[in-house]
């Protein structure tokens, strides 16, 4: 029940619904269906939290809002008020009797209509495709995992530190990155804040930003969007194997959330929830080695030493209902600061975490290079400017100590979780390469 | 108690000390402060959640590990174990008796010492000076501000929806804007979500979005960030007064969340905390007309129909124990999408919430136009190109609701509730005039 009241009758939201059966409660909201015999008008009210259908007889309503009720139209935004009953068939379904409608605003010739639409003009109606089923279904799904993630991270004794967007350097070329004018100087927007993540976790500990990050690259695929939110734990003290464990925890701890507060909209999206509940800790782990022979006993050319395709990634995932956790990339595919496997130090102590059923890597993690040396030596190597990255050897100049962190892709884990085939749908305004508007 | 265990001595965080007295555990983290008589040796260890002294006697270590602590210096990392022990006195304090201390890194010539150093030295150190007990109270106590505003709008049924960071218009002039090439066209950096919050209440009734926004301003005030974080929530079907309630209510519980849950740290931070308890609701309210008298009466020079400056919010706010509410600002002062107050159209439905102590305007609010007639002479009255608010447009021609909201800006609120004279120490890495680095 909220603030503003005109009469008497509470104005209630839809969900709430199952509270006030026997009662007679106002509804806000807009016309999601309507159809009317002579005899009997059914309008389908939609207000954000959900759908409620509500039956008027001839007797119920004055003539003049009978007359009303029939000239309504898809998403005319209206006030009504009835008695709210329990559906007598369907348990968590109520309806209401209507004892009053009331026109807030037309809604003539709305351009989303029940049929068909190519996806550029829904996309161009994005601001108006949203209010369908299926994109609220979404964007709660993504509110869900995002509290979720947040949740156990802040419960694993983690502070959130926001990594800032401007960095002044573009340190590993400038390809991929959003360039701007900052007052005098040049700006890059940053496409990971681990290395503030890494300097905020030697003061806190256990640190994790979750924003937005910027990729200017020129790829229109299924999986890529040029601005997508993605969380960055960091971790004082952790081996990559102590990651790996806080990485399969906070899936397995999303999983179960989704599957308990988002049962509803999974259905409107269609998503086979058996696969998500067929998703069991521990999480299968395959040696970067190991997967090299898989891939060539699978027919595939695949050589050591190279970084994994998609396609390579769908022939390995493919094996397993639950994420599959690749170990130890040659340090070669991987970043600079990637600390070497000890055992073999062309590898490095990196992991990759591919979600089943096709939707490839949501999670990239690895333990930091924690030798200054071996740091300087890197930088030298990768052609670096060691000017940009005197402040991050600093953290290996003053009490350096074994850290470790992943980023984990919220676009991209909403995909797989709600079943999506194309990353349009997972951000409320998704950018790509030919999408900058609505 | 973590993963990793090299020993069978659990690895503690300091905060859980107290479930640990009188059991051997191991901390690890760095050296915060140490002493050393010929027999007794003092060394406080930080580990980002608390510190705690850790005392050996000339019996407790080997005398290989004496001569390690002596050597022991500022910022050291290092591996300890010990008994801990309540403190004889001070309740909630610990201590360990050390029986082990390893160097994991060390830390020769640490540049923060705790001498006083300039702001710009700091500045350009803040990598290392987050460090400091003040630096890592400020970030949680931040964290905690953060956490208490999503889940107070999750819990008012409010969902979150992202808004997007690249904008194709510059719909208000270029002036104070972020530009950048995106691929053949030019985007620019989002300076409010608002206008897709609106889009995305249509479809889920409450929303709210939270995240970076960026302001190109070459102003250099102890209140201006270039790039600072912002809560925005929109509800379809409220009006003023609802989301005028509704911040009353977030800032209410955001202060009980801070009082409760960050005591230790706004005592780091030296906050008066009885000002922050005296503030109670429901807070004081002013018409712009009766500011306008106040002003005068104070003799301050000020004419009906301008905007309130900084030194007036400070003559205003000064008066009130509480967040002033600053109500129906002249519509000309405001953005152009605000609803005209019926009573006097020259004014409009906005709010302005200014905090006590002369932390200065911490929220903007008001209620959108909801009549597509006058959206358009709006926007010719202000210049804007129509063909940039076609989409925006679109929600006033299909099933237009009368809807509200407010933007909250987190460093400023965080300035207010932890006392800070400066808003550079408000984020990690705070992005200024002349700061962009580290």
């Amino acid at each position: 029940m909220s603030e503003t009241q005109t009469t008497s009758t509470p104005w209630i939201r839809i969900r709430e619904a199952a509270a006030h059966v026997g009662a007679t409660v106002e509804l806000r909201g807009w016309v999601a269906q309507h159809r009317s015999s002579g005899k009997v008008q059914f309008l389908v009210v939609r207000d954000g939290s959900g759908q409620m259908q509500c039956v008027a007889g001839l007797n119920d309503l004055s003539a003049e809002q009978w007359e009303l009720g029939t000239s309504l139209t898809q998403e005319c935004a209206v006030i009504v008020r009835g008695l709210v009953k329990a559906h007598p068939k369907q348990t968590g379904v109520f309806e209401m009797v209507l004892s009053h409608v009331e026109l807030v605003g037309r809604a003539p010739d709305y351009p989303i209509t029940p049929k068909e639409h190519g996806v550029d003009f829904l996309m161009d109606h994005r601001h108006l495709w949203l209010r369908s089923p299926r994109q609220q279904a979404i964007l709660r799904i993504r509110a869900e995992i995002i509290r979720a993630f947040r949740d156990f991270m802040d419960e694993q004794g983690f502070t959130l530190v926001d990594a800032p967007i401007f960095t002044p350097n573009a340190c590993e070329g400038t390809t991929n990155l959003f360039e701007t004018q900052y007052f005098d100087d040049k700006a890059y927007l940053s496409q990971s804040g681990q290395l503030y993540m890494e300097a905020a976790a030697m003061a806190l500990g256990r640190v994790y930003c979750f924003g937005p990050a910027f990729r200017a690259e020129k790829s229109k695929t299924r999986r890529h969007l040029i601005e997508f939110w993605m969380m960055e734990p960091e971790w004082a003290w952790a081996t990559l194997g102590d990651v790996m464990n806080l990485e399969e925890k906070l899936l397995m701890n999303t999983i179960g959330r989704v599957l308990d507060r988002c049962r509803e909209d999974l259905k409107v999206v269609e998503r086979d929830v058996s696969k998500l509940e067929r998703v069991t800790a521990p999480f299968p782990r395959l040696h970067y080695n190991d997967a090299v022979k898989m891939l060539q006993e699978a027919g595939r050319p695949f050589e050591w030493g190279g970084d994994l395709g998609a396609p390579d990634e769908t022939e390995l995932s493919n094996r397993y209902d639950s994420p599959l956790m690749v170990t130890h990339y040659p340090a070669a595919v991987k970043a600079f600061y990637m600390e070497p496997d000890p055992t073999d130090p062309r590898l490095s102590l990196s992991c990759d975490v591919l979600a089943p059923e096709g939707y490839g890597e949501i999670i990239g993690s690895g333990q930091r290079m924690s030798s200054l040396e071996l740091l300087n030596q890197r930088i030298d190597e990768h052609g670096l400017p060691h000017s940009a990255f005197e402040w991050y050897k600093d953290l290996r100049r003053y009490g350096s100590v074994p850290h470790s962190g992943f980023g984990i892709g919220i676009e991209r884990t909403l995909c797989w979780l709600a079943g999506l085939d194309h990353v349009r749908e997972s951000a409320a305004f998704g950018r790509m390469l030919n999408r900058l508007a609505p």
